[in-house]
């Protein structure tokens, strides 16, 4: 069994995209600039754009924090997403979800322009993922899927089950695994709460992907050996061993599954790190126009 | 078993599309329009484009054709697509693919406006699909749809495989029956040509939507009892008992594998009627601005 090291995965990334943000500017290019809008002040959401702040800092990235409080209207949010849309100094900007329930995040994520839609919500960006074209993927997906490539897992020709259809990780993952391309060309299975003896495909699988957020949902006898586990799940379960009072749980019983797989990734450092440089990925592509013009 | 009679329903709608537009124009509504470009003189497309203006005009539906020559410009295409997205009086339009080899494809379809993309084909309405949003879907995978709803087939919970993996009918049709939805709520598997033993899939199948364009592909022996199969697959054979020289092939090895089905669709006659409906009937949606403002 090898443990899928993500967060030796994402530091190797993050030193790869570091090294060509200096190439850029030695060469004279610009450096990328992603923006975030945070609207309030929910705990989860302050904790993840500090940390994408950060990580712009140790790539040599500009960033630009934009807050709100929780009582800013829709149309202010719109129009400040039309101004980052049109402010030639910023690459991508993301709008951190969730948002407060007076503003309609689907009509905030259509107004962003899809060639600085790094997050990939934009349906510009799903459907172009989904026909098999250039575009922004979103962030776990992506993660996931460089994790796999990093990692020389065969994918083509395999069967991937995929447990959960979420939007943002469940329907793009599969999307991406059938494609004609590498990592991809997977026999895919697209399993959810409405599937009937959801164990009997996990057997078969040879990749099983656990998106589900029900923790420890995927036990050691519904999987075969040699299997390939990703685990997508971070459920926040009590602890009475952790400082903050929570710990994170995947989707996965980890010590009665591991000792079936051939690679599986720990909940935390499997996935999890992937997401922010994915994210920052996407940032240097949009500054290097290398998707859309 | 049940024979699924395509040409049957898609007549039922007809009527129930063409009193719709009575009752518009009593009403004092405008009367929904639909604009074709076909450029060249390729003998399917021509078939085609003729037959969509036929019911057009069987629906009450304005119509207009609007032709160039194979030697037309991408330039001069791309700015009719803008004066037709631009026209008030055009609800929606399509441009019948293919095109010639000068010409992208892609980059017509993308500038098409979304609001008047019946086809269904471009990424905002392929993306919108994906997340579960209203959108134009596109008339094959609407058609498949339309189908299994009106003969009242019990898709929730049950094992969906997909035999292709197209961008016009595979990837949607996956897509749709994987969404919360009725007809939906299906655990789907895509099989394509790098799948390995398709044979074990489709044994395992409650539903199977055969689009793979391979004649007589899904034998008897690869079927259980009790299957629904829809039958996608329209390639011409050559054969001398028919005046045009050819017929139409589906994927399925219909003598075979229909005495085990509870519902088949027979090639003519199954979905091949449902597609040029599902354009009407989007054309009927753009009109009312039911799904776009």
């Amino acid at each position: 069994m090898e443990l899928i090291d993500g967060k030796a995965v994402a530091a190797q990334i993050k030193s790869e995209i570091a090294e060509e943000v200096r190439q850029i500017l030695v060469s004279g290019g610009k450096r990328p600039h992603l923006a975030a809008i945070l609207v309030g002040h929910d705990g989860g959401s302050e904790t993840y754009v500090a940390s994408k702040v950060r990580t712009c800092e140790e790539l040599g990235f500009q960033s630009t924090l934009i807050r709100y409080e929780d009582n800013a209207t829709e149309k202010e949010l719109l129009d400040k997403v039309v101004e980052l849309n049109n402010d030639p100094d910023i690459d991508g900007f993301i709008v951190q979800l969730p948002l407060p329930k007076h503003i309609s995040e689907q009509k905030v994520i259509e107004t962003i322009d899809y060639r600085k839609d790094v997050d990939g919500f934009h349906p510009v960006n799903t459907g172009r993922m989904a026909i098999g074209l250039p575009c922004f993927v979103s962030a776990t997906p992506a993660g996931i899927l460089e994790l796999l490539k990093r990692y020389r897992i065969e994918t083509a020709g395999k069967h991937c089950v995929v447990l959960g259809r979420s939007n943002i990780v469940g329907k793009p993952v599969a999307s991406l695994l059938m494609q004609k391309s590498d990592p991809g060309n997977c026999t895919v299975t697209v399993c959810h709460s409405r599937t009937r003896n959801i164990e009997a495909y996990c057997r078969e699988a040879d990749i099983i992907i656990a998106a589900l957020g029900s923790p420890g949902f995927l036990k050691g006898n519904m999987v075969r050996e040699g299997v390939v586990v990703i685990d997508v799940g971070t459920t926040r379960i009590p602890s009475d061993k952790t400082k903050s009072g929570f710990k994170l749980s995947g989707d996965v019983d980890f010590n009665a599954v591991a000792p079936k797989c051939s690679h599986i990734t720990p909940v935390p450092g499997g996935v999890g790190p992937m997401t922010i440089i994915s994210l920052m990925k996407n940032t240097l592509l949009a500054g290097k126009k290398a998707i859309y013009q």
